[in-house]
């Protein structure tokens, strides 16, 4: 890990699901246990957490969120969105998001993944959105630019997001999961990458990890499907604040890469029985990704609550109509600036 | 490799810049045995050609290429660029090309890669420029789309161009080469994807795949530096070239691919000599990139020779003037397109 970066400037985000977290934690412990943990209750779930002892944590619970943002705002907080409540309180620098299902994964020679070493090693190297570099990313070890490479662009840009990836059950959706039930991911990928500035991509919250003092506010719980579910094929909230998270970055001049750290994802839920939800997530996408890709933002947008609120903006004028979905969207985008201002902490511009 | 492309649909081009190709030949036999190669040998090259038995091959000397295109014409295959001679008189619908200081790699399995399955496999297999996904190539077996990928984008588009990559001695530019000289690409990357579009790249012309009906005319010989050399870092004509490809790409809308096929490549050359002759291409590129960034070809242009033309017009409009190299690199390419329909033979539009 970049020895510059402390651990205290880490806080890893975990919202709760399921009640049990035992083993969840137990296979974590040799990674987490040196950094402080927020633990997110879903404030759907009923039974009591049980959490193992001799780690560093806070717990939110649903009396705790009512009790910061209000209990008309809380109910934002329920199933995956629980997570943003961490994001919102946390006061560190970097956060680390994982889901519930999820366990350390072994690389191609069977050793074990330290995902928050790399991912700290992805956001604290920069970021290079502005030409593609065909041997992945330059500040790897042993890697450096291709010939061909303008200097004047190698010294990238500050990194703002890690998304990484998922060994055995991948991040697909409901369709494709029930016409493959039997598909598992078992390419272990050696390499991250830089999402080229305009390029969109589908963001999964399953494991991320991100500069909160600069991109914070655009991690945000705004598209909530109507059936949606406790399985994250039934949910689109991170694949929309992802779009928003990429639109912000490209704006700002800031990186977004891919890639390493994996994880590995357990099954869970029945894919078929989640069919029915999925579709209004799948169809609303062919509504989203041409919407995204035509945002630009006005100059006068130099942080990031400034992009989401433009973005809001732009969503009620030109998708409003379409779907109340979006409208409600839009909403809750504003009202998550305006929660982040007074919870928050405020982010300062990236470029200063 | 995929099951309707027949053998005879493939030519593999090699241009010989030295003389004995006995171990470049013997290393590839397994793969090549069963292609036909067109051999370009240097013009520049004084020596014999050896070539072992056994191959299905047509071998080009200077006099056969003065002959095609007449010895005013023939300069412009000197060095590196003598492949693109090759290119030229192939009449087959897939081109391989590999440099002759190249070898077969393994992959992390130490298993031989057959770097001709994996060019074609990229090659027909569609590509997916339009939103990135990330978990690679959706196309490769046992990956898909991840979760909120449009389901329209999901066919993807026809894919042009095939970049392969290097293990051992990387591509990299001569002040790298000369600041690292102990480095070594040891990184074996199990992937593919699709390089976005408007995205740029150094495309290097190391190991590259194409389908020569539909782009073959934007692989072209016509940025050549003053102290053009005999090795990769002294020469920039397949970046530039690789500029044009990408951009006549996105403007048909065409895939690129990068990633796997890797070869192995092999120490050749003093990068500290180089240095001095490098230090040109490596300023151009600073001009190279941005304008390639900014160009948009007009709705008129429909096929490669067209979007050649007019990629010649604005380089000669907007760079003519910074460096007489761009006047002459636009000229280069206005007349390889007049010599691509005389000789060559001319594309369809990829969309029919």
């Amino acid at each position: 890990m970049s020895l510059s970066i402390k651990d205290h400037e880490i806080d890893i985000v975990i919202g709760a699901l399921r009640p049990d977290l035992t083993s969840f934690m137990s296979e974590w412990r040799p990674i987490f246990s040196r950094f402080h943990l927020i633990i997110v209750k879903d404030p759907d779930l009923k039974e009591e957490l049980k959490i193992p002892e001799g780690f560093n944590l806070d717990v939110y619970k649903k009396p705790d969120i009512d009790c910061v943002v209000g209990t008309s705002t809380s109910t934002i907080f329920s199933g995956y969105s629980c997570r943003y409540f961490g994001y919102l309180v946390s006061r560190k620098k970097y956060i680390i998001s994982v889901d519930d299902d999820c366990y350390p994964a072994k690389d191609n020679k069977g050793i074990l993944v330290d995902a928050v070493a790399q991912h700290i090693t992805n956001l604290t190297t920069p970021a290079t959105p502005f030409f593609f570099n065909t041997l992945y990313d330059p500040f790897t070890e042993g890697a450096d630019f291709v010939r061909g490479y303008p200097f004047s662009l190698r010294s990238g840009v500050q990194c703002a997001l890690s998304c990484g990836l998922w060994l055995n059950l991948a991040d697909y959706d409901a369709p494709t999961q029930a016409l493959k039930p039997e598909e598992r991911n078992s390419r272990y990928v050696d390499a991250v990458l830089t999402v080229p500035a305009r390029s969109l991509m589908p963001i999964s919250g399953i494991n991320i990890a991100f500069n909160r003092e600069v991109i914070g506010p655009a991690l945000l719980p705004s598209l909530r499907l109507g059936g949606e579910g406790k399985f994250r094929w039934e949910t689109m909230e991170d694949i929309w604040s992802g779009m928003c998270v990429k639109v912000a970055c490209d704006h700002l001049g800031l990186g977004v890469k891919t890639g390493m750290p994996y994880v590995w994802r357990n099954d869970r839920g029945d894919a078929i029985a989640s069919l029915r939800k999925e579709w209004e997530g799948v169809k609303l996408m062919e509504e989203v990704v041409p919407f995204f890709q035509s945002v630009r933002l006005p100059r006068e947008a130099t942080t990031t609550e400034d992009c989401v609120a433009e973005v809001a903006n732009v969503v009620k004028e030109q998708l409003g109509s379409k779907d109340p979905i979006f409208a409600r969207a839009a909403k809750a985008m504003v009202d998550w600036v305006m929660l982040w201002k007074s919870v928050g902490s405020s982010t300062s511009s990236p470029g200063a």
